[in-house]
């Protein structure tokens, strides 16, 4: 297992092909804009070396038999998906920002729908992924979803795009293996990860058998090209700020990656063209995946909720009335966020050898939730900081020997509290409502949008037989026979 | 064990005092707004003797080693916990409105306390306790909490009240036993439990002490008077209406009950005075009974959704995609609800040999966003039920050959389905509502006020471990190092 | 015109066919179910003799030059437009309920049509309906506007319903007049009103022309058959109760009316066939006629909101913090349902000779806006209220010389106040929230659904020139040149 | 009256005293994070100028007879209110950002209580407020109200803070004038004025006479610095990016501004210690300026929405029903946002010779309805354009000729829009959710925060006559008599 510094050493090993400002860049650890995502994935690696969380973190792999760290773990219980929650609400607190340890919930729906392929095909997808899931837990590798196409006509399917390529796209297939060409957009730390993990995101059609691609890439392959997006505050890194950081140890990165006729060897193919097998495989992934969205955005609440509590106490207004009763919302808000996933995890059904898949109904429901709480949470969290929020002044005019003491007196709140200690908690707060590790946007797109979890939401309601149950009971009750 | 019949019977036995419509009666069974209710009940007794239902009703009790109805049972595990909202869902799909099963709640407080008060105070309340869940369990007996004190002036405490008795008071001890007087409201199902679980409605202060008393008295017990109130078209039920009740088979039903110098024997009392124990036991039983709040209003909740989906086909626009966005909605708060109730028992937590308790923060904020939450249910149910829900004609006038023609004719909705067909459906929605079995009362009074459940909400989370790390989390991040 | 009693004795002369209960009845003024709506209405009436009054409710007809009520009159600007909206939301404040008062509504929709549809096609509607409306104001006389069809299967259009008469048909033209078949729901007030204003309700097409009739209909024409609807709590009415009427002056009535081969002649028909002018036609009428919401359930709510305000008293709790904070959300909910229609109103224009008529994206939005509002203040009422809103006990109980000493005592607040006192406030509250003069239902269904209206908040949008103006600006703003 | 050339060479004569990023700057004009700023403000001065909005932004001066822009207008009329409302609704919606124009809203509130004043003091303020107003119609000059003292522990009053100046205070006074000490916060466009309007942000009690300071400062007087804050998105500005601003002609500029012993001469000082008369002053200047909100924010969300709008479009969705449903929702949520400040300009009333009052409680409503409304704006921004938003690449990546030819492939949407297009429309939605131009933070604590208004609301309308009128009905309607 790797240590915080191991995994630094590991990513900076990899040699990731990046072009962010404007240039190409060889040092990424070395470059403020990345460092702190770095550190933050770091930070998680050595959650499992302290004693303190060797109960939470430490567990044997039921698949090696080897002790890994549970965020490599595939649940084999209803306690392991809830665990799964827990984890990452304590991670997120501990960062103030995504995790990016998530990647194992693919493992459950990988091995289940590579199992189900074979059998009916004969194809061997299922010894790929299984060797890939040990090898990611042997070496303790980061993996990172690469999902999102570009999709250009949202109408039109993959195959009737006027660019072939707006759906990544397996252009060439050989006996050593596939060719892949075209994007994946909102890459969450795709540079932070040792292996791309290539999966479609949609329900292809017949007729898009091309577009049907699930595999593994190491993250340095050849013709992959990782560009960073410009998010807000980024600027802020580049320059050497800190108190202005707001979050002054880490944060978020996120690329387009260009799949630039990148050659897959069939051992990390696990699935190639079964487009009637992607439905099914892609909402178990939503299903595994999404309660996990509980457990982060409550526990990244929970560094918000704690950082306006400060603010208020800084007010002076900690215990006036209307304060606390937005802070009791903003508690409500993020427990019913951590609810949701819970929930779903403790319904949670075995899938065989595969292990446990959440309710996916509970899933869905749970990720729709919380992409409408968060805007909640932030209007509560400005309205209790105050006008300083949107009017706060930069650390390099407190540090101005000219102006410097006028801010530390006229930007004080309480008096035993400095004009410093003000700004830093303004700049946190701003940070993760709408600055770098803007909790918005991970909650409304990032997993899946709200939208796309309330039609699977309302399609698995069709099925549930307790929805069958409650229109029987709304007959019988009000004496419709028939 | 009791079934449904049996049940019955024992109710018939108890012949309680009960006034209602201007007069006293002496036929509980009898009467067209009781017996619904008594229906209602009796229904949940057979469950545990329905073979397809035996799993989840039936378990060895753990203080008796006897098989017992789930229901009487103390949760000895999360799974327990869990399980306890998932048949209070059960229970409360079937019937469409409150199924009177939450009495045991009171089971593990009580055995907790009254330990701790014994071994403090040298008192023998524990035994009491002990022997009267025993006695539940054995017989299969139902428990009616009553808790609401009158109260008078809000913001006087019990012993400062002009009239002396707006709280529960005892007027009298003797060796033999306490002399009850005062009176408790809003007693859903007093006359349908065999036991009255008399407890305090509030944390009373140092100077109240006659006030604090826990203790079980039999629903007959001399001086008990139960006065029926008048709840939304309980009318029809007079009238002997059938489709017009909306539910026609079951229904709730609410006392006031005036203890008139009610004298309970010592070994029935759990707790007399102690009054610096209230807080914990108070808090206790609100985080037993408020996960259960999750279980009840999205089981009655489904059956709205099923009727308000019935509703939609019957106006032909089942598939319409606004009507679909909205059931989603809808959907989606009943499973939140429900998923706020399993989380608190999911992340419950061992009290020794009184069992498990749910977590409190995650238990009262289930209440708490349960009762904005129904709200929300029915504004999305009457608009997809449409304007014939609040000018809906009668069943006389259905039944009036002169003009029962024309609503034959024009009040239904598609061809394939009869007007009476559609009014059924009108008047299950009425009832679920704002009828006789309305879920919002419920949902914002029942088992604690929304607004109390935020304030406890809140005075939890301030002692809770993981609100402090965040405030720790939030310092560290933003770089306050003092 | 007519004074209150003037129109008691007018609508006692109209002998209306009316079935209630279960059988016909000929005294409609003294069915206890019917003489609190007709008292509501005479109310109206009274206000223009108040002295007080005078200024709001007199003026000067713009048709015949006589003084008319401003109940009748057809605005002539945007403050006539206004002060409709205020003079319906003193209506309602003093009723409690709906005031039967927007019939006038219609004035100028149906004369700018006929003039319309007369110039292209030489028919003579223009003056049907001018020499009507004189007739209203002339005679002071009530109208309901007949609107809302069986509808049956909403995915079919008139002419495509296997019931040929699901839509108020023209089953016969003569010489003489027009026959109609069908019915009416939903209607508020029919049997209040001397004339019955028959509208489509909806936007028939080609092939409908048979359903697109306007015209107007004596109350008491040979054929109209009234049948009472049957709503929450109109039994206590029969019974005779007065303190659990909640509202014991007061109260809406609402019929089915079936239309059994209605005559009626060519000069009181206003539209028949015209089927390509119903579309600006409903529009326009959807125009006037929301904004009146904004009055309308701002008054209603007012009565909601004092109630609640002074049962915040009687529980002691009127300054608590929480409670203050509840009732502002109400007054802001209030006021923002009033800003719509006056905001509406203020923005009207002229249509010409027909007067004014209120913005119609502003109008639609009004309705829309109030539509979902409603459920909030009822939410924060019974919040405030307590659990007595839905355990209270019934008048009977309370006159009961056995056990209303106990109510006396035991439903009381604060000591200042009588138990009555109490249970008059509870029975209002319960009244206006989903007794028999709920606001929900008017506020989702009346005067058109908040869905109907947000659709028309749609396409009116996308034909207002500052939305093409804004997406103009946009691509300005961000440089987006062609 | 000035062209917006002549505004931009007035301000630069105006050589303020300015601090931005680190160092002090001479070329106020000249600096990118400036520049934006005076340019909205100048177009807004050209308004007046396009032969097209003559009618609207053209009036006579009712103080000097001679012609002025609306903008510097002392509303006569309600009329004149509504204008101003509309007024500011056009000018946001063509800047897409704060338009700097409200601060003739004072003109009225200082006339009428420099008037009251003299009359009871004998002071001679009026004719002081007098000139100035004149002076400001005259010259055509942009006032900037400076309100937000800095306030330290908000529990404790002015005199009682531990830094005497944690509250701007008059600390010299002498036959020519007053000397003021300390800052003032939140001052949007605070180098965009040639005036600075000194208003009290607090009503102060006795004892706290000398922070009870009205009176107009030229932005350039002798000790006036003005101190630039740090914004999301400013630093983008500096670096010279045209495509990543998202608004590349208009943007916001807030300063900190320090009062370092400023003189004032009498003549321009209007108030000065008399704490009486504060708590009038304030609410009626509240009740002019909030709703301005209305125009204002409405304005600025017809930028954001028509941006959504073509972003829709862009994504080949915009079309979609639940597209549709989300942006009549968008439009719904403008339209009560302005018809809002409409009606309470529509329910102004006359204060005599100082002009027309809105009425201040739905002035107040206004406010705190628009302080909650923008959240779900941005949040319905967020989830139509897709995770784009969060995810976007900047220009510079764009321009590169190794990596731009795959962003301007994989970025796109629809084909026949070009990637720049869809980068532009992401940028600008960036910029009004949580960038630069945030509407966010100007509808959360602009003008007054939502708390500070809701308890506005709450205390005029308890002094609200139909609130009296509406408990008096609700007692008579329940049959309370005494």
């Amino acid at each position: 297992m790797k240590r915080g510094k191991d995994y630094i050493q590991s990513i900076k090993d990899m040699k990731f092909e990046l072009y962010i400002d404007g240039g190409k860049i060889s040092d990424i650890y070395g470059h403020p804009q990345i460092r702190p995502a770095i550190d933050a994935v770091a930070a998680t690696y050595d959650f499992a070396f302290r004693p303190d969380l060797k109960d939470q973190f430490l567990l044997q792999s039921n698949l090696t038999g080897e002790t890994i760290s549970r965020f490599q773990h595939m649940p084999q219980s209803t306690e392991d998906l809830m665990r799964k929650v827990s984890i990452t609400r304590f991670a997120n607190r501990q960062l103030g920002c995504c995790s990016f340890r998530c990647a194992q919930n693919i493992f459950a729906p990988l091995l289940y729908i590579t199992e189900k392929i074979d059998r009916d095909r004969g194809t061997h997808y299922h010894e790929n992924a299984l060797n890939w899931i040990k090898l990611m837990q042997k070496e303790d590798l980061l993996g990172c979803p690469a999902i999102t196409d570009p999709k250009g006509d949202r109408r039109l399917q993959a195959s009737k795009q006027p660019d072939p390529e707006m759906y990544l796209k397996v252009v060439e297939k050989s006996k050593d293996g596939i060719v892949l060409k075209g994007a994946k957009l909102c890459q969450t730390g795709a540079i932070l990860a040792h292996e791309k993990i290539v999966l479609p995101c949609t329900t292809h059609r017949p007729g898009d058998e091309d577009y049907v691609v699930v595999c593994a890439v190491p993250g340095n392959a050849p013709g992959l090209i990782n560009i960073s997006v410009r998010q807000p505050q980024d600027d802020r890194r580049r320059e050497g700020a800190e108190i202005d950081l707001g979050n002054i140890l880490y944060g978020v990165h996120e690329c387009i990656v260009v799949f630039d006729n990148v050659f897959v060897p069939w051992e990390r193919v696990f699935m190639c063209g079964e487009v009637e097998y992607l439905d099914e495989f892609n909402n178990m992934f939503g299903a595994c995946h999404r309660p996990t969205t509980g457990g982060c955005k409550s526990g990244w609440a929970d560094v918000l909720i704690g950082a306006t509590e400060l603010m208020a106490e800084n007010n002076g207004l900690r215990s006036i009335s209307h304060v606390k009763d937005k802070l009791s919302d903003m508690y409500s808000l993020s427990e019913t966020i951590c609810s949701c996933g819970i929930a779903a995890a403790a319904r949670g059904f075995s899938i065989g050898a595969a292990g446990y898949l959440p309710d996916p109904i509970l899933a869905n429901n749970s990720k729709y939730y919380t992409s409408k709480a968060v805007y909640d949470l932030i209007r509560l969290a400005e309205d209790i900081t105050g006008g300083i929020l949107s009017c706060c002044p930069g650390e390099k005019e407190l540090r101005n020997p000219e102006i410097g003491p006028y801010l530390e007196r006229y930007v004080k709140g309480v008096d035993s509290q400095s004009a410093e200690h003000r700004l830093r908690l303004v700049r946190l707060i701003e940070n993760i409502s709408w600055g770098l590790n803007s909790i918005l946007h991970s909650a409304t797109h990032g997993g899946g949008s709200g939208q796309a979890c309330k039609l699977l939401l309302y399609e698995f309601s069709q099925f549930a037989p307790y929805r069958q149950e409650a229109l029987a009971s709304a007959r019988r009750l009000c004496g419709i026979t028939k």
